[in-house]
This record gives C-alpha cells, sequence and structure tokens, in this order.
C-alpha cells in the first residue's frame, strides 16, 4: 500500500457565481500546490455552491499555519464560509456509548485496521458495560451514570470530560440517551448519531418495534448530524436491509444492528475526511 | 418452457394449533392430490396461522367446483379463513391510471410477454393521455373526468365499469386521484396502489419534493393495499434506489419510475398468483 | 421544471501533472465561461488524469464552432486528447435489436418522456418482430436478415445505414448477433452492448442458464462498450437482483429482463450525457 | 424476547412423489408434534425434492434418541436421504483463520450476543495474529505454522484437533491456504469457505485486484462449502457493494471486509440452523 502523503483538504460554500472553480483552483496552482482531488456541487435551486479540494502539501509555498489567513482574501470575495484541514490534524473523536456494544466495536476494530485516520482518546459511557473494549484497544473509559434528576450534571461532566480531550468529533454509537438543546449549544463539536430506521420513518422510540408493526418490507438506518429537534438532523448516510414476515422484532434488531454499524462508520469516515458539507438542511457528501 | 399444468391455490388463515399441516396435506393426499408448493407462516406473537399450498389438479378426484365446500369441514374444525384459486381462472384485473402511463405500459408490456397470467378487460382514466396503450394493446379504454362537483358521480360510473367487467382486483397505477371511502367500500374487490416512497416515510402528496428537502439518501416505492386511511394499506412489496446531492427533484421523480413500475409490478404479480394474505395491518407475502 | 440552459461539455484525458484543473478552469473562466459541474479523476497506478467540465455556452466569448480549436494550445501543452460536445448536438442513436423486444421498449419509452437527449434515427433488426415500437414511436424500422453465408453483407448493409444516419453510437438492446471485428473496425461510431450475466461471470451464450446450473444466489447484467474480443469491453455500468433455489431459468430471464433495461438505460444516458471517459481497458462514469 | 423452546429439525431430499409433505406432516402429528416451521422445494428440472420440517419437541410422544430410528421405515418408502437434528445439541464449530482477523472476530462477537446457537471449542491458525481474539472471548488457539516441506504434516495435525474436538462444521473465516483433497476426504464434517468475490467470476488468488483490472462496477463475496475443485463448491450465500472509479484496490479490499463478514455470517447461520441442504453442485436455502 502505497503511503500516504500529507495533504490539505479546502473546504468552500458561498452563494453560486461565475469564477469560482478558477479562482480557487488558481489560488492553489500559483503557490506550486497540486490539486489531488477536487468535486464541488451546486444546487441551483438553493442558488448554493459547495465545494472539497484536495492538495498536496508538498511543494506548496505557503507555511501549513498560513494557509487560512492566506487564503481569506480570496474566501472575502465570493463572501465564502471555508475550512482548512491538514491531513496531518488527526481529528479526535470521543464515542458516546450505552450498554450495546456493537457499533462501538465496529469503530475501535475499524480504527485498528487504519480505516479511520483520527485519535480516540476517549470513550464516555453511562454503563460499565462496554469497558472491556476500551481495555482491549487501550482507551480511556469514562463512565458518568444517568439520573432523572442529574441529567444535567451527568451533561456537564460529559461536556468536560470532551473539553479536557480536545474532541473534534462526538459520536453516538448507540447512545440511548437524547442530548440536550444545552448540551448541544455548549458542545463545540459535530455530533454523529445513528438512528435505527430508515429516517424520516419512525421518529423517536422503538424503531423496529414500530417497523414490524407497520409490516414494512426492508428496514433501515440513518446516520445524521444531532441537532436539538431529535433525529431531524441533517442526513449523512441511510442504506436498507430487506425483511419478511419470517422476522420477529428480534431479527429486525438483528439485522438492523449489521446496518447500523456500516451506516454509522461510513458516516464517521466521510465526516473525518472532510468530505461532508452541511447546507440547510441537508449535506453533500463528496465521495 | 413447459407448459404449466392446471392447478389449485388453497389459501388459509386461522389461530395456530396443532396439525393444521398434517391435516390440510392430508385432505390433499387423501383425494389424490400432489402438492406442487406449500408455505406457512406463524406469527407467534399474534397466534396467527396463515398458510399457501398449490397441488396439481390433475388426478385429484374432487371435481374442481366442489373443492370449496369438500373443504369446508376441515376448515370449521380449525375456524379457518379460506380461499381456493384455479390456476384456470384467470384474474381479470382492471387498471386506474391518470396522466403518467409508465406503470401502465409497464403492466401491460409483463402482460403481453406472459409475465402475468391475468386478463385486463379495461383501462379506466380521468385523462384521455393514455389511450395510446390501450389502443396498441387492444384493451377497452374508458375516460371518466373527475371535476370538484361530481367526484361522486365519477366513482360510481367507475365502480359501475368494474363490476360489468366483474374485475378481480383493481390497480392504481399512479392514479393521481383518492378514492372515497365509500368507493372502497362498494369496490367488492382488493385494490392495490403504488406510492412514490419507502412508506411509512413521506405520506401524502409530493413525497419526491419532500424527500428531496429532507435530503435523504435513498427514495424509495411502496405497493400496498389501498384503505380508507390514505397510504396506511397493508404493505405488499417496497424497494429503494440510491440517490445523491446531485439529484434535483426532476431526477428523483426519473429514478422513483423504475423503482414504482418494478415494485407494482411484483406486488400484482404476487397478489394474481395468490401469494399474499392479508391479517391485521400486514401481509405476509409467500415467493 | 426548468429549461435547460444551452452548455458545452469538455472532456480531457493525460498523463497526470500539476496545474491541470487551474489551466482548464482559468481557460473557461478567461472566456466569460460559468462552469456548471465539473469532476476529475487521477489514476494514481497508472498516472492518468481524466475530467469533464460542463460549462454555460451563455455569455462564454468563443463561438461554438470554434471551442475546439481555441482549447487545442492547452491541450498541447499538456499532451491531452480531448473532446468538445455542444448540448445543442442531440448524439444520433440507431439501435439494433432481435426478437426480445423489452430493451428496445424502454429506450424509446424514456425517449420519449425526455430521459435520454438524443435523436433516434433508425432502428436495425434481423427481424420483423419489433416493428410495432417502430411504428408507434414513427421511427424507421430496417430489417436485415442474418444469414449463415452473407453475414459480411448484412454487416455492410447495417453499416451504410449508419453512414447514411450519421449515427454518433450504436446501441446493441439484446441483438443476438456477434459483430464482428471488421464492423467494429469500419463502424466509426461506440457500441454499447447490454450483457445478461454480471461479467466476467457467464461469458457467452446462454448466461441464465449457467447462473441456473451454478446455483448463484445473485444475477446481474453488464453494459459495456463492444470489442473485438467477446464480452471484454470496458465496463460501463452493472446491477445485480437476489435469486433463490425457487427460481427456474425461466424466472431468471425475467427477473433479468429489469436488469437489462435499467443497466442498459443508464449506460446510454451516461455516455450521451458524455460522462464515460474509457482509458485502458476500463471506464471512469462521471455521474 | 421469549425463550426459545427446544425443538427438533428434521431434513428430507428424495425424488419427488405423490404424498411426501403429508406423510412427513402426518408422521409429526401422529406422535403428537406441533409443526413449527415447514418448507420445501421440488427442483422439476432434475424431479428432486427438498424438505425442512422444524417441530416442538414438547409433547412429542418419541423419546428424542430414537427420532431418527422411528422415521426410518417413512424414509425407506420414499427412498429419502434425511437427518435429524435436536435444538439441545448445539453445533461444534471450529475456525480456521490466518493474519487477518475481520471474519474470525465478527464470528465471534454474533457468538456472544446469542446470534449463533452453536460452541466454538477451538480457533485453529497457522499465525499468531490473531490470538487476542481467542483471548478475549476465552477460545482455546492452536497454531499449526505452514510450511511447504510440511503441509501434510500440517494438515494432519489439523485433523486431529478437529477430532478431538467432535467438530461438527469447520468455517475457514478468511484462511489463505488451500485445503488439500486428502483433508477435504479425512475431515468428517462439512467446511464453509469465504471466498472475496462474487463467484464465478475472480476464481483463485487476488480477486479484489482482478476485479479493479477488469473495472467491475460492483465486487461481491461468496460463501460456499469447500470442495476439491477449487472456488467450484455450492454456494450457500452472495452479496455485492458498488464500486466506482475512484476506489482503489485497497478500497475494494476495504469494502470487500464489510461483504466478507456479513456474507460468511449469514452462511454459517443458515448451516447451523439445518436450513441448507446440498444437491446436485448446489444448494437450497430455507430462510
Amino acid at each position: 500500500m502505497a503511503e500516504k502523503k500529507d495533504s490539505v483538504v479546502l473546504l468552500v460554500a458561498c452563494k453560486d457565481r461565475k469564477g469560482i472553480v478558477a479562482r480557487v483552483a488558481g489560488f492553489i496552482h500559483d503557490f506550486g500546490g497540486n490539486i489531488l482531488d477536487s468535486d464541488h456541487h451546486t444546487d441551483r435551486e438553493a442558488g448554493d455552491f459547495l465545494m472539497r479540494t484536495e492538495f498536496a502539501l508538498e511543494g506548496f509555498q505557503i507555511p501549513r499555519e498560513e494557509i487560512a489567513s492566506a487564503f481569506a482574501p480570496v474566501a472575502r470575495v465570493f463572501e465564502m464560509r471555508y475550512e482548512v484541514h491538514l491531513s496531518e490534524h488527526r481529528p479526535r473523536v470521543a464515542i458516546l456509548v450505552s450498554k450495546q456494544d456493537h457499533c462501538l466495536a465496529d469503530l475501535l476494530q475499524r480504527h485498528r485496521r487504519g480505516e479511520l485516520a483520527i485519535d480516540i482518546p476517549v470513550i464516555i459511557s453511562n454503563h460499565e458495560t462496554c469497558a472491556m473494549w476500551a481495555d482491549l484497544f487501550k482507551i480511556p473509559y469514562e463512565v458518568f451514570p444517568v439520573t432523572q434528576e442529574a441529567k444535567r450534571e451527568q451533561e456537564h461532566r460529559v461536556l468536560a470530560t470532551l473539553k479536557r480531550n480536545q474532541i473534534n468529533l462526538l459520536v453516538m454509537a448507540r447512545y440511548m440517551q437524547i442530548l440536550s438543546a444545552d448540551f448541544l449549544a455548549a458542545v463545540g463539536c459535530p455530533v454523529i448519531n445513528i438512528h435505527h430506521s430508515f429516517l424520516p420513518a419512525f421518529i423517536g422510540a422503538n424503531p423496529y418495534r414500530q417497523a414490524y408493526e407497520r409490516g414494512v418490507k426492508l428496514i433501515g438506518a440513518t446516520a445524521h448530524y444531532a441537532t436539538e429537534e431529535l433525529d431531524e438532523g441533517p442526513i449523512i448516510e441511510q442504506d436498507v436491509v430487506r425483511v419478511g414476515h419470517r422476522d420477529t422484532v428480534e431479527d429486525l434488531i438483528r439485522k438492523g444492528r449489521d446496518l447500523e454499524e456500516i451506516v454509522l462508520a461510513r458516516a464517521v469516515r466521510m465526516h473525518v475526511e472532510h468530505r461532508v458539507l452541511v447546507y440547510g438542511k441537508k449535506t453533500v457528501v463528496f465521495d
């Protein structure tokens, strides 16, 4: 396998206008950069322009720490939101988990195999159940039990842990608690959740039970950014699997686990490779 | 291709008890029948037993017109609902269509290729648009325009046409009208509808527009029996196709057409082969 | 639906070097063009660079007939192969068909619905069977029977018909003849074939029978460019559908028809929108 | 979740004749058995009849150890091959693994979650690499290195280990060695292998590399019984995932891992629930 070279990802969003691609590509070329991958999308209905460009760091004449400020004048011309990500900065990801361990175990195994270029400095749970995985992969495991009375306090402890670990992404790997609006306002990084249905079908509790009772012929899973409105955040990835009348609720749960793992893992991978741009209530995924 | 021999399909539904399979198989065997295919399902949660058995007519010692009454004593023992269908009785299917012709054209082509063992004595529409297909395949085409004032009268004319043609199944092939509760109560045969979403997501009007705005990564289609509650009838078949941020609403409509055709055709095929049993709000599909 | 504006597609292939994107985007921007869509791919293993850029014709300062020659100096710098396609030039597509009509009928219906921005000046067959579709859609239908002795002559008549109709793409819509190397050398336009298996499995005759005997759990269809080596041409699109032990060869054929239609239609659409670039024995599909 | 009651699975294969279903169902009913699930298949082309019936042990009047002999007279009448499996006898499964651990880890996690009603008394490898999984789940791990000179001897040690552990099923979870014909003749239990392609495409070594070079648009995985002819054994399960021109060989390997895990796990589950019947070079899977 070829050694992956250091690179820079530039994410850009603005209103659509003439000349954006030429200007961005020109900026990179003018300073000796070599574009490795570039994709953009124009939402003609909304008039939005979104772009992801990855270029080699090697040979680029602007020092890495000055790239963002050097691009600012270009951004100003087009009134762009933009982000600059260096591949050498591995995102720091925290995982929230309850009792079910399959999504956690799956992410940790992918991480160990090198599928995810991230660091996982901490796993946080409201139960002891999944500690074996943290032990196995030598990752700190923090347990903050949730109680009716002290939900707010528990969230504060989670927030403090995230802050202390300088987390860039929080992943809810079947964390069976709803994060409060206060938490989401304070968290300071994106939060990805896996919902065990094909949203917007079966919002809320027990989606497999709901699916069973409705008699659907496919069940799904949805990875999305968590927002204040439950199960309404921008969707990153979805997939489905066929079920039939022989499948009990337990079978749906079993089949669903495979979906949940794969859909969540794809979403996390897309996010940490800076391939997802949110605009409005939707996402663009440059895969 | 082997000539298909005449056969009998026996559909049975009752509360689960010991000995049903043995009793039904024994009834067939005792009168010289040869079982070609047999499948059953026990819903342990609901305690329901559902069964489909197909056996060869050749060599069966009960005359075809007496099979149903001969089975009645067995049915009484187990308090069964049951149906007897002879393969030589081809279901008479009417198709309801509005302006979009793709599902209609698809069903007619499958019919001509011999995929559907049915007769199609009439196509009914509220528009002239699809008459070319009726002409091509030499099927009577009745137009009953829908007006705000005269919706009830229009439905009466549809009902009269169905009755006159002794219809066993009514297929709504993207018929853009909602059938009234009165119509459904009076129609006297099952009605299959194709809804252009993955139900229960995106109930009601403009599901592709809804899907576009929610930013889903898959779109679906659902064939279900029409009931009084809009889009709530028992689901027969569903499928999905992947969409992405580049797809406009027009692209969703285009991709969805292929889904609609295939999902509706599968549902109609399963129904006319007597493979679908409704129980509660769900179906068993013995495929 | 928004009126689609006239646009230009520029396809480019060359060895990978620094600055290609900037140079191409700069060329378009310098002459007042507005990029609508742009995608490129670098095959790092082969060192190949491939790019598709679509820009609005409106406001572009180079007259349409001079765009290709105006781009030549840029192409020379990077030793590019390139093509310029104007959306106002609808590709002229001929369809070759034998007795089975489903792919033909499907393409013609998509064409009529506006899914394919092409002209279809002629349908060519070795049988009369499909003439009804040509009649229905008012397209000339030429029949050149194939005989053992006169295969070469038959191919000459097909070639002459293609030439006379100035065909840009030839589609084999389940044409059950193998085109000779001489034909392919002389045809002067790409040829797309649909093979009824998941290539490279089941090359050659009777793939459904082969699949049945091997006991596979999925069957497939493959659209590819026809080359001298049978079923070895660059693959444009593939898909599969699940089959089981209950499916006979006839069921495989029936299920396969839906696949064949959809896979062929997607490949034709991608090709006529100039989204497919062949390199080596493979394709890049910018979808 | 409902406690699963003890049950008996009866598998039957014979030439098709009248009255088989009635006779088998009658046998069960006559001795007080309650059929929980029953499915059969008639291959009309081959004239084969295959059946799986599961019935409750509770209330069945024949002692469990005598069921097989009690059924023998029925089997003789129809010249049946048959097997009787008691749910209380959990199949003893050994897993063969090399350096790649994903399929092993997946099976072990499913086992721990209760998805597979089996015992795993031993894991056998030619490398130390996967010992951590054996440790984690407290399963004996035997390492028998493979050398050019001593392949035969290594196989003998594997066979002895299988025998000592009274293994009913051997699973090759990405075991990168080819088992010799002698081994397969001596092993005395079925062997399931996972091949990382959509067989019969890409038989042999490096299927992902082969797939990459052919430029396919989907990659697959196939679980099959191992036979003397490499990659030619009866197929139990297959699935595919979409790939594109951006995917490198490494991406195919990564995407393929998910497929391999799921396809192998499904096949093992089907086998240990006695849902797979081999006939000729094919399988029936009663799912």
